[in-house]
């Protein structure tokens, strides 16, 4: 007999929603709304994502791999503000109860909010085609928001992380990987980006923009260029940071075609005014500078000095067929 | 040719974000997160609710009507806590870009933000099975929100407006209506629900509990006397504030059955302490009386002082087949 909407939340998000719970929450799941307190001189950071299977993940995806991704990825969209992660509400469309999936679901959603320390304070379960839209919400400095709009020429462009591994995953996923050796890892990296929190908040007060990585670098810096009044760039190749294991399965001219396009990297791509560059090493996440903001609005490459062609941009839902 | 994701969004949507928009918003639409000002002694209410084509509408309903009965069930959620609306994000699947539908239900968008006073701050859209995830964010004074446990013996239970109209819309649009003279109306309800703001904010501080009607009068009200400390109730039948218009179309006995099993009239059903009767005919929308919140737990009605069955609870979507 399948089980009652009331007694699905209940028995699979009560658990995760009370563990994850803190002070700030003064009423979570189970009334028409979350009441929430939001400590002094803190402003709200918020932002929604949805994932959809066959858009955003393929439909053999395993419960726990689902949850690290949503869980990265909307996470991510905090850390890029430089916000300290409060809480969480999820919208779950399913096709049916399946207390397997929910009960596999529910727990490693669970154990990304105790690591994000992020409270799971309310939701919605629908009937539907797999859907999940999660809202995140953080808190940050009033006034000190990460935006993408703060860039000045001659700021220096850094990335964290190493970029391209994910579209290195889900290329083994779609087509097989030639080669086996990083299977593993290029995979942990498609599934379960980890949000740069820490790094956020460290850049707070430094860094004069910040986005996080998942249209593409070339697409996500971009944004920064385009908020900050139609700036332009010049980005060193040859220093954009790839693991050895994306060069060693792909070759260096494919690894770096993705360190520059391949989306859902969920590392911050930030600028930093020249005179904050002392701050890089004490960071609690390795970062590459990559290049320079420059006044003319033009995004140009450089591999070891000699100028390339861009070969394609970041990946955008409604131009793919 | 289609238009990209970020044209789209910034075309349909960036008017109503602007138009909508106030001095709690620091930051809107176009950032990794918004940011946003909580005013001084105020709570956050939030709550997220989810839309699926096939499951909470059909997929004839015209964009308009979508964006009513969006807007009118999730911002009902406030109502019910007593909060005053204040932020709105959308997280939007569409199987196509649609330019006229995105126009039309945009701009419907925009004029219930408008009415409601909340902003559009902030969403995602993506590409998949139609469906809308939107949450609501609102201000209420701090520890006085209306929640669903504080309800004690004695207290009387009222309903706003009229209940039933709304599962009667729906039988004519399922089964068509025998008698088309109030059709117009019943779908009108069914379509566009009305919030009920100015009541839920006139309750702060009265009624010691509160709910709006999304899964029916028994089901909803059953959710109150649970969290209250498992109390019951009795209820009048003939108290139960009915429309002319559903009772002309169905019948007075299918009326009363639909008024107290039907869902999504999303009025709300509150108790006030038998001292804050008075209160009644002073508050922004009509209310009826009709009944008393009991010790012991059990739900009891009663048609003209006789004790009756009840026919059939609310609605529970992992129930249906």
């Amino acid at each position: 007999m399948p089980l009652g909407e009331f007694e699905l939340i209940q028995r699979y998000f009560a658990q995760v929603s009370e563990a994850s719970s803190d002070a700030s929450v003064a009423l979570g799941v189970g009334d028409d709304c979350a009441l929430l307190n939001l400590p002094e001189g803190q402003q709200l950071a918020v932002s929604i994502d949805t994932l959809v299977e066959g858009t955003h993940f393929l439909p053999d995806i395993q419960p726990e791999q689902l949850a690290d991704r949503l869980m990265g990825s909307t996470v991510s969209d905090l850390a890029a503000m430089g916000a300290r992660p409060a809480w969480l509400t999820l919208a779950l469309t399913l096709p049916q109860t399946d207390a397997d999936w929910l009960k596999r679901f529910s727990s490693q959603l669970g154990i990304r909010c105790q690591e994000y320390s992020i409270a799971l304070i309310g939701g919605d379960t629908t009937r539907g085609p797999l859907a999940l839209s999660a809202q995140v919400h953080g808190f940050v400095p009033q006034g000190k928001g990460l935006c993408r709009h703060g860039a000045k020429p001659g700021d220096i462009i850094c990335v964290s992380g190493n970029l391209g591994d994910s579209r290195g995953g889900l290329e083994g996923l779609l087509n097989g990987f030639a080669n086996e050796t990083h299977a593993e890892y290029l995979l942990k990296r498609f599934y379960s980006p980890v949000p740069r929190i820490g790094l956020g908040q460290s850049l707070v007060g430094s860094a004069s923009s910040c986005v996080d990585i998942s249209d593409g670098l070339l697409s996500d810096l971009a944004h920064i260029l385009k908020a900050s009044g139609n700036l332009g760039a010049r980005l060193q190749i040859e220093a954009l940071p790839i693991s050895s294991q994306l060069v060693d399965t792909y070759g260096e001219q494919q690894a770096q075609q993705w360190a520059l396009t391949g989306g859902e990297d969920f590392e911050l791509c930030f600028t930093l005014p020249p005179e904050h560059l002392a701050l890089i090493p004490s960071l609690p996440t390795s970062v590459a500078v990559i290049g320079k903001v420059t006044e003319e609005s033009e995004l140009s490459l450089f591999l070891r000095g000699e100028a390339c062609e861009i070969a394609g941009s970041g990946y955008d839902h409604f131009h793919q067929s």
